[in-house]
Parts: structure tokens; sequence; C-alpha cells
């Protein structure tokens, strides 16, 4: 079940550089991992923002709870989440 | 070069329905071939809305333009642009 | 798999009585049935609007469009879907 | 008679964890005990976000914010009320 | 149980000359025959605007409601609630 | 003359709480002051809101702004003045 | 006693252009008396709107009211009133 | 050339009660030295707003820009900016 | 002096073809026109939006007000008008 | 390829005078740089605000976002990114 997932960063600017760096990197690999099992299906950055956007895959609402809240970088972030599903234009067979 | 676009269709309610079919027959069309030539990368329908999501693949600025107000739906839509580029976690070979 | 959906009505002026009465019986029978089935969970007035909260319980985002796209008054309604799931303080039973 | 709240906590950034903890502790032996009276009927999470939804059925206006006054998490939630009321369309006994 | 009620009227264009006077002659009746009732318990203009503000003491959120949606000019009024209770600091009598 | 003042108040976490105390119990003198002179004629608390919604009847807009910003929480709240006047539809000789 | 007074007009485009004609010729007959009465203090065109930005100096909100409501353009304006008072770094006699 | 220009000030908690009292008086002493060259032209107070409205006469939009970035209290105002001109139903001499 | 101004046109969907096509053309022929005499300095389309982001070079408010209302689109546009200066860090000759 | 970059910068109180002096001047030549390669084709100072609005020229959404995040202001800034092309009624051979 797929849904698009805004995500925009606010790195508070009291927050030490070392870190902010072990945050980034925690971010990183477990948005690779995430990546790697199929639930984080595409992840794009936005020109000129510190913000992303992405597409899960995942079995329902808690499992994206799991992975939002769970994410490094959450207590710094603003999330919108938007459910999708298949268009009936789409012709791409993994587009839902 | 990718770019994120919404599009929510308000249809005039005094659109004759044989009109209208035909307008959405004609986007359904376009949209498929534009699909097939990989410039119409992917397209989402957003749950309880008359609505998509879209990653357009285009050689620039102006072409997205030229498919956008090409579009039989373009006088009854609200379209929103995010330029897009990949992200420095992404994983996927073809996100970019 | 809960969501939360507010409605809200808005009935063109020049939609003949008979027609809008016709609309909605139909949707009160409609949602009522959804009821019944036990998809649409809770559905309650908000005062002093044309407008109502709702929570359904569907096994996709598939079924939930499916469902919202049907409504006899769909055409006529702006939909605002939230996705829920069990809150770690709930203690009712039937709320997950 | 029933009202939606809706509840959004922002917790700053430097409040003690264990002062945090303490909060969030109470906050959920209050809200449990609001459901178990069966003032607070209902509580679901927002899928990505540190929120809630809520539904109460309190006797009156003051009662619904004696309550929420008394929240543990208060000063660091955002709500918003919305006073609701049996929908003509309703079937459930226990929506009103 | 007090709710503070602001609404604004926007008549169309084509409603007849006729036909508008008529509601506004039974809106006027309406609401002073509410007054007297003690239901709605003080109406004022706001400057510059076809709008008003209003305090209504009611029993619960239903009659709120039935009164609400029961005005002549419900079709052609936006409308927004919020509900009241004694402040702390208040020391007329008749404020709660 | 007669102005609707909405008042939101947002303490800052690091206001002392005697410092908050002793300013909350100068308000509600003020508050009161007022009410006695007729000058703060109603003032409602906003039900799950740190807020009030109140009326005020002075001679001038002058006269208005001196008690407003003589607020001893002045420096914490946003305000909002809406100037109104009697309703044709009012029937209560003291809402005017 | 002052107020700014900001109106943007919106006319019908299915108003007849000679009754469009003679509601603009009212409005400035109308706008011109109550300049030289010095109620309508100041006037000012908004550069690229249909709009203007208003001084009024009048006795009360109830006469700031009338004023407004009797503008022959009123049905087709859109109006934002703020009370005004002498500013406290004002030089100018007349600026109160 | 006429600006309307939108003050709304903001001083914060942490500033120094001697260093807010210099700045102010400054501000006050830069206004009117403004006033009196007849670059600004009105100012007035917003009712029960830390706000003001005024209306700059300047040779252009260089001279408006130098005139309020250099007001002492420019870090801590939010500033909006509106171009006037003289409006077709003014009567006035001196407004434009 | 330099102006920032954002147009976006709605052309309402009863303008009969022919008409909105004369006035297309009248608009193109009266933006051209502007262009060569160095008024209209910039013109740009925005990316899938019926709109463009101009930069203006007159002589005052008036004259962008005079350019500005007399476009053929005019009653069938959103303006947004911001005035510009140079900027402190520009290098290129014109500008400003 | 252009786009059309408006940035608002918020210098946070505590930033010493000394580094923001040192960010300010580093920004400056980075723009001026990217003048120079004729990246950053326009930038102009928006009246009385902190702010400017650009135009910039770059290959793709890329090399735009690797210019803007390199900004030394990029932290301390609001971006808002519009993507453009080529006006059809545009005369001027260097706006595309």
């Amino acid at each position: 079940m797929l849904f698009h997932v805004a995500m925009t960063v606010k790195l508070p600017r009291d927050l030490p550089a070392e870190e902010a760096a072990g945050i980034i990197a925690r971010e990183k690999a477990y948005a690779q991992d995430l990546q790697r099992q199929g639930k984080w299906r595409h992840i794009w950055r936005v020109a000129g923002q510190y913000a992303n956007v992405s597409i899960f895959d995942v079995s329902d609402n808690d499992e994206l709870h799991q992975i939002l809240s769970g994410l490094p970088l959450f207590p710094f972030m603003e999330i919108e989440v938007t459910p999708l599903l298949r268009h009936p234009s789409a012709i791409r067979e993994d587009d839902s």
C-alpha cells in the first residue's frame, strides 16, 4: 500500500555539529535499509530545500507510523502523509 | 530531469457528460502515451480526491510546460510543480 | 485499517430540489449499508455545518477510495483524509 | 454530548528527558482513567505525527474544558475543538 | 451552555429581490423569537460586513445545530461555532 | 461603543512560576475592575484553549487601546479586535 | 475617530456595462460627498489592483457601518476594517 | 510617490529593558524627523496591537528601502509595503 | 524604478473562443509594445501555469498602474506587485 | 534553463556580529562570482524587506540545488523556487 510522504527538516541551530552529523548518518543508514527492504520505495530531494518527497510501500497505517516515528530526524521534521493508490491511467506494473 | 507535479481536477457541473467523457478519454490516452515514452514516469491517485501525484522526467522546464499545458484536462486543473533531484540517500538506480 | 474522513457538502443552488432529494436519499442508504458492513465505523454531524466527521475501517487505501468516490454526494463534497492507527494510550478493544 | 478534539504535541527540546517521561506517563494514566469513565470515548494516533484525534463524551463545555486544561501535556499542545451531534444517517446506537 | 457563533451572509446575485426580502424577514422573526426564548442571547452586527457575532445559550450541541440549520439564511451563510464557558475572571452573574 | 476582542495567551516556558502567578493575579484584578466600571462588558473562556472572547464598551478606539495595551498579559497575548454595532434584529436593550 | 478601511472590488462579469457604469458613477459621487464632509478623510488607489485604501473619520462604529453598507459598490466589495488611533510618535496635528 | 506601509513590532523578551528603551527613543526621533521632512506623511497606531499603519511619500523604491531598513526597530518588525497612487475619486489636493 | 509583477490568468469558461482569441492577441501586442519601449523589461512563463512573472521599469507607481490596468487581460487576472531596487550584491549594470 | 528564486533572510539574534558579517561577506562574494559566470542572472532587493528576488540560469535542477544549498546564508533563509521558461510574448533575446 502506497503513501506519499513529504518531509521538511528544521535542525535547531544549537544542536552540536557532532550530534547533528551522527543523527544524519543514522538517518541515511535507516533510509537505505528501508529502501533495500522495498518499504521506502522512492526518495527525492526538493530543489532549494532541506526537504524530500518520498513514496512508501507498507502493509498498513501502523507500519507507516512505526517507520516514520523511528526516523532519527523525526523530532526535527515536519511530515505530511497522503494515502495513494493505483491510478486508472497508470501503465507501469510497479506503481501500485 | 525530474519534477513532482500535483494535479487536482475540478470539472464544471455544466460540462455536458459526453464532452467530459471525451476529454477524460483523451487525457488517459495522452497520459499513457507519455508514460510509454518515459516522460511521465509515475502517476498515482490520491485517496478520496479527484487528484493525482505524478513524477515527470523531461529535458527541461520548457518541455514540462508543453506537456502540462497540452493536457486535455489542463483548463480544469490546479497544478503545482516542484523541481526534484537525486537524494543523497537514494539507492535506487532509476530515481534520478 | 482506520481512516479519519472529514466531509463538507456544498450543494449547488441550481440543483433541482427533486434531484437533490434523490441524491441525499441514495447517500443515506449508501452510508447505512456501509455502516452495517462495518466499513463506515462512525459518522457524526458537525454542529452548525452541513458536514460530517467519519471513521472508516477498510482493508487498504484502494478500498477507501472506491467507497468515497462512489458516494452519491461525492461531486458536491470537499473531502479530507487522515490515516489513523491505534493510540498507545487507548484501552477500548475496538479502537483499532 | 460529543466533541471532536484534535491534539498535536510539541515538546520543547530543552525539556529534560526525565521530566518529559514523567509528563507522558501521567498523560497516559490520565487518558486511560477518563476512557474508563466513558468521558474520553475514542483516541487514535495520526499516522506520521505526534498527534491524536479523540472523541469526548461530556456533560457540557465546562466539563470538556476542565478535562482538556488538566491534561499533563496541555502546555505543550495545540488543541482544536469541534462540537458534534448524532448524524441523521448514523445507525450505531452508541454514536450519540 | 454558551456558544460563540460567527455568521457571514453571502446572498447570491441571482436571488430574486422579493425572495431575498422574504428570507430576510423570516430570518429576523426567527432570530427575535429565539432571543425572546433566551436561546439567542446576544447578536451584534460586525462593522462594514454583512455579518454578525452571536452568543447562544442552549442545552446541548444538538439544540444548537437544530437552531442554526433552521435559519432561513442558512444556505447562504458561512458559520463558525466556538464552545464557551464561564471565565474565571467574570463577575457578571449572567455570563455563564 | 462595542468591540469584540479575542485574546489568546502564550506564556513563555521560561517565565518563572512566581512571576507568572503575579501577572495572572494582576490581570484578574484589572479585568474585574474594568467589568465593574462597565467597560469590559463580557468575558468568556474558549473551551480547550488558554483564550477568551470579550465584549468591550468604550467611548472610542483610543480608550480601547489604552485598556488593551495596559493588560498585564499584553506582552504574552495575540489580540484580534472587531468593531461591533447594534444588529437590526436585536431585541435586548443592552446590546448596543 | 479613525478607521483604516481596505476595499477590493469584484464586479461580476454578467453585470451589464450600463448598470456597472451607473453604479461606479454613484460610488464616485458618494465618495466625494463624504470627503467634502470630512468623514472619508483619505482614499488611495492600490497599484495594479481594483482596490483602495481609505481612512475614515467618523463618530462611532455605527456611523462607519452606515457609510460602508451604503456604498453603491458594497455588494461587490470585500471590505476589511481596522480601528486606528493617534500614534505616540505622530507630529501632524490632523492625524487623530 | 506614495506607499502604504504596515509595521508590526515583536520585541524579543530577552532584550534588556534599557536597550529596548533606547531603541524606542531613537525610533521616535527617527520617525519624527522624517515626518518633519514630509517623507513619512502619516502614522497611526492600530488599536490593540503593537503596530502602526503609515503612508510614506518618497522619490522612489530605493529611498523607501533606505528609510525602512534604517529604522532602529527594523530587526524586530514585520513590514508589508503596498504601492499607492492618487485615486480617481479623491478630492483632497494633498493625497497624491 | 523596478517592480516585480506576478500575473495569473483565469479565463472564464463562458468567454466565447473568438472573443478570448481577440483579447489574447491584443494582450500580446500590448506587451510587446511595452517591451520595445523598455517599460516591460522582462516577462517569463511559469512552468505548468497560465501565469507569468514580469519586471517593469517605470517612472512611478502611477505609470505602473496605468500599464497594468490597461492590460486587455486585466479583468481576468490576479496581479501581485512587489517594489524592487538594486541589490547591493548586483554586478549587472542594467539591474537597477 | 531559468528559475525564479525568492529568498528571505532571517538572521538569528544571537548570531555574533562578527560571525554574521563574515557570512554576509562570503555570501556577497559567492553571489557575485555566480553572476560573473552567468548562472545567477539577476538579483534585486525587495523594498522594505531583508529579501531578494533572483533569476538563475542553470543546466538542471541538480545544479540549481547545489548553488542554493551552498549559499553561506542558506541555513538562515526561506527559499521558494519556481521553474520558468520563455514567454510566448517575450521579445528580448536573452530572456530564455
